[in-house]
């Protein structure tokens, strides 16, 4: 991590880089980044809230899935409480193809109310952009 | 428009209509919509406050451009001010091409203190998604 970063930019990549490897290792682990007002927008279709977001993407019909991340932009908010916006653009290579699929997700980190320096997933949409 | 949408995603699609159509017909006057604590982030490259922002839109080397949204994604934040988060993929058609190139981009829309009904851009981050 290059400490020259401003530091919304180091938690927004620091985010991905977990949330992708708890993605593509055992994605039912990624509950407690999410909370009771968490929505997901996945291919169009709202979640909202743990449950629904977790059954959601513990449903997704692959056995193996690696995310590749290819680009990762952060921005900071200026709102109350002051959260970081993180938008990726990757691949994703899903059970034993060989052509990965392109997506772009954008995520809106917020800081827990308790401890600032950690974050949870107050949004999160998900597109597959097909070539 | 319609109006059994959520008002979030009814101001959200408005607003990226109304932005990309300005976008392609006279860029110079996006300024309006964006503020002096605007951040864009396009292609990696940051970018804070109008006169930057529609500096960098309006540098930018085609003389016809047209954006075709594919998808619009709309989430509401939980934020003081409660904010509008709007995700777009689409096709980019520059000059004379015939090969549109695939973008995606992400805006964060902040109601107007004065006027909760009109909104700006706080944050908007723009990929090209090649192929």
């Amino acid at each position: 991590m290059n400490s020259s970063k401003p530091q919304w930019e180091q938690v927004g990549e620091a985010f991905v880089q977990h949330y992708y490897n708890t993605f593509d290792s055992s994605r039912s682990n990624l509950g407690p980044l999410y909370r009771e007002n968490s929505m997901l927008t996945f291919e169009g279709e709202k979640y909202l809230g743990v449950q629904q977001i977790v059954g959601k993407l513990t449903a997704l019909p692959f056995q193996k899935v690696q995310h590749q991340i290819v680009t990762c932009d952060c921005q900071p908010t200026q709102t109350q409480p002051s959260g970081i916006l993180v938008f990726v653009n990757g691949n994703l290579l899903v059970d034993d193809s060989q052509n990965p699929l392109k997506f772009s997700q954008c995520f809106y980190l917020l800081p827990d109310s308790t401890n600032p320096a950690s974050y949870w997933v107050h949004n999160d949409m998900f597109r597959l952009n097909y070539g």
